[in-house]
């Protein structure tokens, strides 16, 4: 088997039987918008709202063409046209003969061209418009009759942009008369987790009847080698592999691969076929929560909590992390160095586990690979998102091939720890339920093909919560800390904090006279910092917040400063609370980790394409497996108040950790540091919090609006936490920050 | 195709090699307990604790044995052993042979004996001991790894006596060449409910490729009839039934059902072979209750209730119904009267639905003939309850064929409203979760044969509620009135109010020197009156709550009085708070119907075998579709106290009800009745209550120790209602009632 490479041109035209007048050259594995958008000169889409340029350009239809010479076939052999993935709707035409009209972007084509070869040659992919749900007004929820991710049709932090054409690895392949496909190793694990009860089973053409072999190797040995008859269905007989090394996370042991082959042998033993790939050996589980099943108490009762701790090799551990969305508007451009570089980042910020949202794209192989390699567990959603999705039969038939097709590439992966439908679809605004047929189906289809790994209908179920979105609640006149030091759920698995982003990230796409005072122009409200959710609110810059802490910014630097400071404070404390409940809790995962184009403002922790904002720092330091870690009761404090916060030990790990002694430490100001005392801790139990004392202070004069609370180990300086407060002074008069008075004190 | 009957004979061994050592004469379908019962004499099991006379019997090896001529076969003709259900595990031999072992009561048996017939032949059932999982204290818990219906391992109403044997109809058939056997129109109803779109599948043997025909008859009148060819799976092209007369609920409109008759025609035209059954249609939905989706409220927020509301035809219908057990304790012995008795019961209580509970059987072919002729929903569970049911393969794998058994035989029956996996497996007592395979199989198999009919994994479920089964909490110092004014869920699908049986019933139970005082003697206790559930409680009989509101009773006519007052008042008082909370709230249905045995005291409104408890009659008036109700605060009032209670309108019809004028009276013992208000309603909207004035008044001086309250509807008195209230004058010596003084006035 080998590939050969395919020159691709794309035209367009305004209908189906419309011939594209020109072709021009087109980048495959790419989007047709970014082909024609290159031929027009390359205008940059990031900058104010230039993405308009796009508008309508989802109407069209366009027709990718290659041409190719025949290649020599041997006997026996054929020539496969092989794409990883076509979006969305598509005709495959080959030398004028239509071939194929598919649906769906996830499902791999695999198309048999030898019986229609010529000397010369003429593939054509024609790419249907963009699909809308008749009736629809112009949102997400033209999504709603399709597998195509929702996030494209707009969303309060991603332009509508609907990417087109061929996002994946394209290319003809010559084929032998023995063909190994993909294969893949179905294990389950014993009660010990000291013995892999392996089910191979190898996709491909003339295998039946034949010797096959399954091979493992370890740092590049072979300790393992099975051979048997390879049945009807591609399946091996079973075999036991003693004494796997485990998969891990990263935090909790190392993410072991095996190398794995699988081979078809001929009379002699001789292979004819191989085909390499990996293994991880790991038995992931979603468990009831610890405490879940007291609850409820009293009679009439309904129900325990559903499950929400994931269980890695029989340890029950806390989820870390954040929701990953598409990393770029198109993904026909994402590669492997661009998820690395995200992955690699996720993984140093001591995340575990990371929410692939559901309104957002299945992502590629790539993907898949380094969360393997790197122990962080992917928690997959279906490409269903906030919109109701019918029981309707072409809808199911749709969802039934790509969800197969996506279940099948992904259930070899290690990292894989949970699937679930979709996102929000059990509240007002999706208004699904477990009687809708597309999440029955789900369930089912994950049973039955991937039946060990964990599945859930959607998120947030009964238990677990989305939100808040906000530093401050200016309605409910709650902060973050007060909002959250209320809440108690299993699972925290969407919360955001917004910020600004970088002075120098908002000059490349803001005009430079629009920069400051920020103000309602086009490019601020294109890039979702002022009123990109709802109209009464201020999303996601929320200067009415941040005024209210601080005051008018005078300068833009003091804004960004500001607003980066909030939400690096805001996620500490979510974060920290979710880690302090546990083990009724157990996950926290922030909205959201990444973006997909450069916003002047979002809850994410990383500016496009990877920069960390301060909050990434912070959460960094939160997520630490052992630190320690204040409470508070709010953001504001003010001079002569009684200013207290808890201390806690908060231990992820399940080795032994050595007792310390921490000093609380508070400083303002023009002030010296105040220590309010020590807390000389004990070993913890593995995996199990410390709670501490109390510390408490009468707060005293100090300048400027912020104060430092750092709670200092003595022993390990790298347990050691440090927390900005804001600060009002009684000297300060309260016009300037534009405060109701009854706030303070 | 003819069936012939057969003689069985019984024996019974210690072990599988053991052969019995003597036969005795059988009842079939019926329970191997008491065929040998029967010939030790029929003691009668029900009096005392007679019951423990089949101790032990449950761990021996059954064989039934029939002897039979060979029947006269013509060409192409076989000969049959059916059987419609074996209880559990067993063996089937056939002059000598072994054909088949089986484990699982409700999957048919159907196995070709023709090829093994001699002159003289003889039927081996060799019925195996009750399952019970290994190392199991002796409880249900013994019964979580089989599906086998729990109760009968014992529960808090049922005594433990696990019947064994043939428990359903069983006999040899002559089959044709061409043999018809089940068939199902599979349909689906339009959107305007106007025409039904219907795919006839027929099983049997020798129909691929010839035509077959499907016909509906309405009055015997022939109103549609369809041909078509027979494909490999059964199958006829399906077709449209325009204008199908729907299926109701009796209280909604008429259960209309259609008789069709599938047959299979020869080149000619003429029929070889046909089968008739019946179809009614209706479309059933579980959909999201009213005011569901504008919960929670604030972030961080869960997801809203999942549906508890059945939508039929169209219509939100309130579920009024009760929990049905097992009528008797050997299946077996239950026929079409004796579900037929029980069934017009419900009818005549207004009741639509009824909840098979997953504690006891799926019950006979007739149960479910029944419910579709009165217009009864069946919420039918799955053989699952209060335990945790394993991921296992084996059991996996039992669970698979009778579900898919239970499936095809139910789906048929217009009647069938919801499917259900289980009873509180979802609750500390069963700690089954989402997560469980047994509920992801019944899921995905509900949905591959069934996907019309709802399906939930158990109940409670998030936002619907089980309990309270007491009157009174003597722990939380409630009565039932208080407890249920502070719930509110989406669907009460169990709660309990329990009362002695008659004395009539009694004695015929209890011994006549233990009937009273009622004290702790076997025969009360193996009736469940004492200490049945907790040791810490003293239920069913719940001696302390009767004494707290009326003092020692002198006789027991006088405890049975009372007790079964408090039932019949405290269930009033729990459908009527249900009813009052529509729309979110959409059932009411309590724990439970009937039962198994003559209790001396449980929460059924039936006495054992079918005799209706006063707190029948009361719920009966409950439940009326159009009524008037009070709505109380608690049970117990004083002299002296200010009284009051709401008035509603309980209207659950959707035709127009006319307005009318209630007078709200007061009436004590040794008093006038005391008009406190009238209240001229208007016209409700259908299907909605109207929220009445509330009604108040100092409490006078009467004698005795209750009260009466009535609501007279003067236009329409079948609206009427009436209650019954505790009482207690300030002359009485608190002495009397051993009631803490702080609860009173």
């Amino acid at each position: 088997m080998h590939t050969l490479p395919l020159v691709w041109e794309l035209g367009r035209s305004a209908n189906a039987e419309e011939k594209p007048a020109e072709f021009i050259p087109a980048q495959v594995p790419g989007a047709v918008q970014l082909d024609f958008l290159r031929a027009q000169g390359g205008k940059d889409f990031f900058f104010a709202d230039n993405f308009h340029v796009f508008d309508g350009w989802e109407d069209l239809f366009y027709t990718y063409r290659a041409r190719f010479e025949v290649p020599v076939l041997k006997d026996g052999q054929s020539l496969y046209f092989v794409s990883k993935g076509i979006d969305y709707a598509y005709d495959i035409f080959f030398n004028g003969k239509k071939l194929f009209s598919v649906e769906g972007m996830f499902a791999r084509v695999q198309c048999d061209l030898t019986a229609y070869l010529r000397a010369q040659n003429e593939l054509l992919v024609r790419v249907h418009p963009a699909p809308k749900r008749a009736g629809a007004a112009v949102s997400r929820a033209q999504a709603d009759h399709s597998v195509k991710p929702a996030v494209s049709y707009g969303w309060d932090w991603h332009p509508r942009v609907i990417p087109l054409g061929i996002w994946d690895e394209t290319f003809l392949e010559i084929r032998e008369a023995v063909h190994l496909g993909e294969f893949s190793l179905n294990y389950t694990l014993n009660d010990a987790l000291n013995c892999a009860h392996v089910s191979a089973v190898i996709e491909g053409v003339g295998l039946a009847g034949r010797m096959g072999r399954v091979e493992l190797f370890d740092a590049g040995h072979c300790v393992f080698s099975h051979d048997g008859k390879i049945a009807h269905d591609g399946s091996l007989p079973a075999f036991n592999f003693p004494n796997p090394k485990l998969w891990w996370t990263h935090d909790h042991g190392a993410p072991h691969l095996y190398k794995a082959r699988a081979s078809v042998l001929d009379e002699t033993g001789e292979r004819l076929a191989q085909k390499s790939g990996r293994v991880g050996f790991r038995r992931i589980r979603l468990v009831t929560n610890e405490g879940a099943w007291d609850e409820p108490l009293k009679f009439p009762k309904t129900r325990s909590a559903p499950p929400a701790q994931l269980e890695l090799n029989g340890r029950a551990i806390f989820a870390k992390g954040s929701n990953w969305v598409n990393p770029e508007i198109f993904p026909g451009t994402l590669t492997r160095e661009r998820y690395d570089e995200l992955l690699c980042l996720a993984k140093d910020a001591h995340f575990n586990c990371l929410r692939v949202w559901g309104g957002g794209i299945v992502n590629k192989e790539s993907f898949y690979e380094l969360a393997d390699e790197k122990g962080i567990l992917i928690w997959q959603e279906f490409p269903l998102a906030c919109n109701q999705y019918p029981d309707d039969p072409h809808y199911l038939s749709v969802l039934e091939k790509e969800a197969r097709a996506i279940i099948l590439r992904l259930k070899k992966h290690a990292c894989l720890g949970l699937w679930c439908g979709g996102n929000e679809l059990f509240n007002s605004w999706g208004k699904m339920t477990e009687q809708s047929l597309a999440l029955r189906l789900l369930g089912a289809l994950t049973l039955q093909l991937d039946p060990t790994t964990p599945f859930i209908p959607t998120s947030p179920l009964m238990g677990m919560a989305h939100g808040h979105y906000l530093f401050r609640d200016m309605q409910q006149d709650e902060d973050v800390f007060e909002i959250f030091n209320r809440a108690r759920h299993t699972a925290y698995t969407e919360f955001g904090v917004s910020s600004l982003a970088s002075v120098e990230s908002l000059k490349k796409i803001i005009p430079q006279d629009e920069l400051f005072p920020v103000r309602e122009t086009p490019a601020w409200k294109a890039h979702h910092a002022l009123r990109a959710w709802k109209p009464e609110r201020n999303e996601w810059l929320c200067p009415e917040a941040i005024d209210y802490y601080f005051g008018t910014a005078p300068t833009l630097e003091t804004l960004v400063e500001r607003s980066q400071l909030m939400q690096a404070q805001g996620y500490k404390g979510i974060y920290e609370h979710a880690r302090r409940q546990k083990p009724y809790c157990a996950m926290a995962l922030n909205w959201c980790y990444n973006e997909a184009w450069p916003c002047a403002a979002n809850n994410s922790l990383l500016s496009y394409p990877a920069e960390p904002k301060p909050a990434y720092e912070a959460v960094r330091q939160s997520c630490r497996p052992v630190c320690l870690s204040a409470r508070f009761e709010k953001f504001l404090w003010s001079q002569g108040e009684e200013f207290s916060f808890e201390l806690w030990l908060l231990n992820d790990s399940f080795e032994k950790t050595t007792p310390s002694t921490v000093r609380a430490l508070v400083c303002g100001v023009g002030g010296e540091p105040i220590e309010l005392l020590q807390w000389a801790y004990e070993t913890p139990a593995p995996n199990a919090n410390l709670r501490g004392p109390t510390a408490r202070l009468r707060l005293p004069h100090w300048e400027g609006d912020r104060f430092t609370v750092r709670l200092e180990d003595t022993k390990h300086p790298a347990r050691s936490s440090q927390y900005v407060l804001a600060y009002r002074a009684r000297t300060q008069t309260s016009a300037a920050h534009n405060t109701p008075t009854a706030t303070l004190n």
